[in-house]
């Protein structure tokens, strides 16, 4: 049976690092709040199960996976879920942690990343806080940004089956948001992430053999990729970058 | 053998959330970052690791967990990897699941907590962005947390094993962490705390009856438990209440 995703429709968002997985591993499923009304899907279908409609375990809030019985919410446990099932993870406790460990760390810099153009009030707009998110988003780009890709950089040095993936020697979920991630800084913050890619030639290196990747090739240029823009988590505000 | 913990000593922090499971289950651990740099312990063992010396899965940050050669970093993957082997998760990959995501949305709300004090800079001292500050924790106080303890209460009602526990019908760690989060927020927002949770009748049943737990009580009257303080997540600053 194909996999139920949930996310808002329109955006990449947190939701993009569960499609990378799904389009690279080939596997078959429904983007539910994409889909039609009148077949049942779209937004209210996703709004029925976060109301708690013919499920006890409710999510907070959306990207959220459906399988048979099973649902999962939060990038992170979509998937630590979905890894081993579609090859994306290895198959033994230690290796699927570590590259959970992985994800759970990208989830911390997405967080930091919205922050950076929305400081004070996640529901109101970006003008509406500039100021702060000036501010901010300084310091994002001189402390947290390099010392989140570096510590990237250093494991990808540091694992002993070789640089060019995070966990072990075949691609996991992890080096594919390693991707995702990347290439939302290149678009938020082109020149600071520039600036600091020179420094990271195994971050760098990762970035490009993900986007060389048959299916993600296929997927990236496809209608179903849509457009980082400024209502996502990257939003490119020239104020924001330098 | 008993299990490493690895976090900063002196505060509760994220990692207290760990030790509640830990001392809740009766497990032999070593709080490694509080023991003595003569017996290998202390803040420079925890530095070692993040150094990467002897690992190749080197945390991001504390907290960590080593278990013979296993690490895991981020709390919420820590307990993952804790709840069956100290009896505080279900058995099955459903129910473990589920634990877990609600351990990750309590990993959202205390991001957001300690950004209500730091909304600028996590480096910075609070009063260098206390304007900032008191705007943001005027939005944690009316929109987020209502929302965030509402889904609790939700999830709580939800639950067809009862009303008693997040998850089935025993104690897992995520009933332990909503303790947490219940007597943090107390401390931090005393008046918008109390405000809220007279709406949340199930939540502080939970929160009353963890208290109540004979190990529970132990520890949180030992040593052991440092009082809450201005330097970890949860911080009383009268200017954020209200």
């Amino acid at each position: 049976m194909a996999y139920e995703f949930f996310y808002w429709p329109g955006i990449q968002g947190r939701g993009e690092f569960v499609r990378l997985a799904l389009e690279d591993a080939g596997a078959t499923y429904v983007d539910v709040a994409r889909g039609l009304e009148r077949d049942g899907l779209g937004v209210p279908a996703m709004l029925a199960l976060m109301r708690g409609e013919n499920t006890s375990h409710i999510p907070f809030a959306p990207p959220f996976l459906r399988d048979g019985k099973v649902i999962v919410s939060h990038t992170a446990a979509i998937l630590l879920y979905l890894g081993g099932r579609i090859g994306l993870a290895p198959s033994h406790e230690d290796g699927r942690l570590w590259t959970h460990q992985i994800q759970l760390t990208i989830t911390d810099v997405i967080k930091e990343v919205y922050n950076s153009h929305h400081p004070i009030d996640e529901d109101k707009w970006f003008h509406e806080q500039k100021n702060e998110a000036i501010a901010r988003a300084a310091i994002f780009r001189r402390d947290r940004m390099p010392k989140f890709l570096s510590w990237f950089e250093h494991i990808l040095e540091a694992n002993s089956a070789g640089p060019n993936h995070l966990v072990g020697s075949f691609v996991t979920y992890a080096d594919l948001s390693l991707f995702q991630l990347v290439e939302g800084l290149s678009f938020a913050f082109p020149l600071a992430s520039e600036r600091e890619l020179a420094k990271l030639p195994r971050v760098t290196a990762l970035h490009k053999a993900m986007a060389d990747r048959p299916r993600m090739k296929a997927y990236l240029a496809s209608e179903r990729r849509v457009p980082f823009k400024e209502t996502g988590i990257f939003r490119r505000y020239p104020e924001l970058d330098g």
